[in-house]
């Protein structure tokens, strides 16, 4: 970066030297001049933002500032004590991912704010604006008047100019697994929506008002605008509360034990407030902001991080076909059935088992705030882990290790060590944990700052450990895998395991939703592919029900991206459609390009992406619970050069209710001028691979 | 234990059968008969017990019960389901300690309560009746009706049969560093008791009617009662509200981050609940009750357990000569500094250096509530821990660890793997703990439930590398060092840090009544020793002093038992006075026999011990403010036998305000029919060495 220290008269009539004159206001626009973000200090001390696109209003004037509870300080009135600007144009490689590289371009305005009142505390807010929104975070720097400190409130506002459609979830300190809610922001009411929600293992809702981020708005005039944060270490997660007057959200922290909310020493920083606008979906889609906003990698060599599929030990055990548990005789995780899955795995060209249930405690896991549950190194006696590991290598398949805390993180942390050696010395490279149930330390929240330390401690011993994290239950992310390459996916949202979930289960729109809001923040571990559409199959009585298409199933592999993707359904099912199956097994998890062909959040998406070192690119579209006749342009293909295309798609016949396991296989030629009509069934996708001949 | 399933009917008179009589009165008897404990269960349903010595009350009728938040039940009316009493006469032997054997001799009666309510909930209470007092403990059997459950309160009752005269301290979760207040039991005021109270780090005052365990009444009728706990494991504190009009203490646990008590699972036990009572003030002080009702040791091979002496680096730094943290110049734990400790304890016979302030952190470490402070491994740059580990092993001297928590436990507990390997590497096998501060997980307590389990965690990792402990600022002891004999000792009381404390000091009557309360729970590290009473050495300004004479200093040796005892003063004070630090040089720290010649409590005591596997004895007296004349019999001497006694007394016109350090030591012979007239000093005391000749 080249700082410039650049008078304030560099941002010409716009800004005004404070002793001259009462109100200042300071502005940078992006790099592309479509972003103006200004900046005003008003006589009263208060210091506030507003940010267009294109000339359209994004956010009006909101405010920023803290209220700290040690030292006693209200950190609202403020006089700019300086301002420093500079700008950024690179290009970083990440380890692995949807593109193979990415250009952080942005400027930036950094302004030193000095209380007005008596505390003496400066405050650095950091602006970077770039072609695709903006972030700011707040800068501690050391200082006599602030060493250690205390967050009691941050407020931070986003103020809207009008009474914008809003996708949204409840405002929850301990869960992220809500489906969207799309109503107006006046119209948010959060304890409506939560009620409706009774399949939710653990709810701490904030209150009728408060709704989380990532958050999106569809304007009136045409925009679409995220808020979200990116880079949350070491604090809470940021919710919002909503004034559905003054259309104005403002930051809402999560507490700990205590109600403080964060417990910080210079110097020291936010994470960043972010703000991705555009006028096409598509471009949401295509932001890179958020890994933008985040440290690079501190895994000086990475070479054992392998982006990987998955079948596994789980699926099964949600549709009653085996328990997690030893005790009642339906034990999953014995030696003899993970031997099939590894048998499965080795002959279908997967990575990786998934075994759920391999280790004692499970009889009273779940719902007793229970502190010693497992101790994460003692298979059941019908696990025999040693052979099993030795097995697996000797197909070429690893087993994947199950970390489930309960929530009781106190447990985990002081095992953690001899977890991770017990790893290392199976051979098994790749854990999935979880979180469920209430946090131990009692009375600290999955979104508060404890967790949040906790899940970056859990990928730094991991990484000195070699291994690779696929966490469950954890707090939203926020562009760590930049970061944290070792902390490849997370859930943080609704997973398919809520297909079996008896209320709402995933709506057909749901999986529309998730690229636009959660998945801005990283890499999902939805667990996609289930093949199998009532899930009677092990329980006459049950009524839940997968609501996609077959097809549809296969387009999530391209449009929930992850480079840990699980096949989630059980191999008896796969075996059924094995033509289907293919695009499964040929189907990449890491990615050279990735282009956004078509999208409207809650509606549809379509995204083709370019094989890593491969001139291969797949195709996934989706869409809602409408049905959807769309075009595919095929303009991204090198011209000149013909590829065989293997499409995947809904029969005529299709519909997720009536007809979800009706699907056409057919290869075609095409090439970059080709445009595939294709028809999406209600509920419905289509996959295809393209090879190039 | 030969247990017996009694007829009802033998109890006697006393019982009648539930069936046919609405009033039921079950009794037991000590061995010696002098106690009976009463349990009657009316026709309400509420069970009180009540316990008498030679026909004098010492409890009233006093309830039992519990409330659970989780199952929600009230378990305060019962109907007894049924009742089984058995007996017990053994004698084990301690790994070290104030005798080389220790007789366990009870009676018992375990009352199985069945809830009138609709819980179905069944709880045992086990009575055992020894000679110097009673136990009792809630057991809570495995049962459908209960397997998980939250402690919402325990409801335990002491009454008091008359106004007693009552040693207390105020009520508090995280503290225990309070002077004893002697006043009526109907004059507790724990809030002004706390205001005298200026020195405490920590305060966490429960309010104005709570006051702490062990406490000690002393009856008009010539009674000594005490009332405490025992084995207090997976449980918090029990504290104790007192109702001053009806004399009568209810338990007060101590609560977590949200308020509850207890997270407990079937089958499991609360400790015991103890009344040691005498109409002997001496027979308090030879109580063995409260290890007899701790478990025997989990460690097979103590070999590896050594009592030992120590000087150190602490005593430095509270006087002003240096500081713990390395800013500011006056670094104490330099390699330099340190290695004159080692050459000193190697000249004088001491096995250990305790060297605080050794590690990396301290410039922050109190205050802030931070939770990274300490790793526990990594020195100061000016400390070499490799060149004098080397060096003392030359000398054949150990240094002993510190690790100072700051409260910060989740860190400690997930580095503790690490720092116990770096004491092993570095050849070190003692660690003193210290909890100063606020506790983290935030909201915790140093005498919840938490915390108690953090400190069994640490004595059985300790236990796995073979680890010594004294631990500073933990719970109160109850008799844990009987199963745990690695947790040698701990403070968890006003220990002599305080003589440098402005305000309140230690006062000469403190230490006159620690034996007869904190003590009954185990080995303190008081660090007695100090030579030098003006504590101006360093530090012109200081009014602060120590409030005893030096003779007093020795008998603490002896009146203070610890199997890991200080030599706290510096080495400069004691080459002035190489006479009379040769008792410390003489002293033991494990012992084959103790008498208790004379005590009362917040007035004097007499104790004489018996060196462990040889022919000597040694004697403490101390007095509080007052002088006083005393005659110390020799009768527990070996009859016919000549002893020489080397004599450490209060020279005439000590007092330890006027004149300290006058002492005079003399040697003369004496056997068992010897009566020796002693003075002692206002302040002051006696300490004499006995060898068989």
């Amino acid at each position: 970066m080249l700082p410039i220290r650049f008078l304030l008269a560099a941002f010409g009539a716009l800004y005004s030297c404070p002793s001259l004159f009462a109100q200042q206001t300071i502005s940078i626009s992006s790099p592309d001049k479509a972003i103006i973000l200004s900046v005003n200090n008003a006589p009263t001390g208060s210091v506030t933002y507003k940010v267009s696109y294109k000339g359209k209003k994004v956010i009006e004037p909101s405010g920023v500032g803290f209220i700290l509870s040690k030292p006693k300080a209200s950190l609202t009135q403020f006089t700019i004590a300086s301002a420093d600007s500079s700008a950024k144009d690179e290009t970083w490689k990440p380890v692995w991912g949807e593109v193979s590289q990415i250009r952080n371009n942005y400027k930036e305005l950094a302004l030193t704010l000095a209380d007005k009142g008596s505390s003496g505390i400066k405050v650095l807010v950091r602006f970077r604006v770039f072609n695709d929104g903006v972030g700011f975070r707040y800068e501690f720097p050391q200082q006599t008047a602030l060493t250690h400190f205390v967050v009691a409130d941050e407020k931070t506002q986003f103020a809207l100019a009008a009474d914008h459609k809003t996708f949204w979830q409840p405002g929850d300190y301990d869960s992220n697994e809500y489906l969207y809610n799309t109503t107006r922001l006046s119209e948010v009411d959060a304890v409506t929506a939560s009620n409706k929600e009774k399949d939710t293992a653990l709810k701490s809702l904030i209150g009728p008002n408060a709704i989380q981020t990532p958050l999106l708005f569809k304007t009136g005039d045409g925009l679409y605008i995220s808020i979200y944060e990116a880079a949350l270490l070491n604090y809470p997660v940021m919710h919002l509360q909503v004034d559905k007057k003054k259309l104005t959200l403002t930051s809402q922290l999560v507490p700990d034990a205590v109600g403080n909310k964060a417990y910080l020493q210079t110097p020291t920083q936010t994470p960043w407030r972010t703000i991705i606008v555009s006028d096409k979906a598509t471009d949401i889609l295509a932001s890179k902001l958020i890994l933008n906003l985040n440290e690079p990698s501190t895994i000086a060599d990475p070479s054992w991080i392998k982006p990987q599929k998955f079948v596994g030990m789980w699926w099964e055990m949600h549709i009653g076909k085996a328990t997690w548990e030893k005790a009642g005789g339906k034990h999953g995780a014995n030696t003899q059935n993970v031997k099939k899955y590894i048998d499965f795995a080795a002959k279908y060209g997967f990575d990786g088992v998934l075994v759920e249930g391999w280790n004692v405690g499970w009889e009273d896991w779940f719902g007793n705030w229970k502190e010693n549950v497992f101790d994460f190194v003692t298979p059941y006696p019908d696990y025999n882990l040693d052979s099993l590991t030795a097995y697996a290598q000797s197909k070429g398949v690893r087993i994947i290790m199950h970390h489930e805390t309960s929530g009781s993180v106190t447990n985990y942390e002081r095992r953690m060590d001899a977890a991770f050696q017990y790893m290392v010395k199976e051979g098994i490279n790749t854990v999935k944990t979880g979180y469920v149930g209430r946090i131990i330390p009692r009375g600290e929240h999955h979104d508060g700052q404890w967790m949040v330390g906790h899940y970056e401690r859990v990928a730094e011993k991991a990484a000195q450990y070699k291994i690779m994290i696929d966490s469950h239950e954890s707090a939203h992310p926020t562009g760590l895998h930049r970061t944290y390459p070792n902390w490849m996916a997370s859930e943080a949202a609704r997973g398919s395991e809520f297909n079996n979930a008896p209320t709402l289960g995933i709506t057909p729109e749901h999986t529309t939703i998730l690229p636009f809001t959660r998945m801005l923040g990283g890499p999902m571990d939805f667990t996609p592919g289930l093949f199998r559409f009532k899930l009677n199959q092990f329980d006459s009585t049950r009524t839940t029900r997968v609501r996609t298409t077959l097809a549809k199933q296969l387009a999530l592999y391209i449009t929930l991206y992850s480079p840990l993707q699980m096949a989630a359904d059980l191999p008896e099912n796969y075996e059924k459609h094995l033509d289907a199956f293919q695009f499964i097994r040929d189907v990449p998890v890491d990615w050279d390009d990735t282009k956004i062909i078509g999208a409207e959040p809650g509606d549809y998406l379509t995204i083709a992406r370019k094989t890593k070192g491969k001139d291969s690119w797949f195709v996934g579209a989706i869409t809602d619970e409408n049905s959807r006749d769309i075009s595919i342009d095929f303009d991204f293909l090198e011209p000149g050069k013909t590829y065989e295309a293997t499409i995947y798609r809904d029969a005529a016949t299709a519909d997720w209710q009536a007809n979800p396991e009706a699907y056409k296989i057919e290869k075609i030629p095409v090439n970059s001028k080709t445009r595939l009509p294709i028809h999406l069934a209600k509920g419905g996708g289509c996959a295809i691979q393209l090879v190039k001949q």
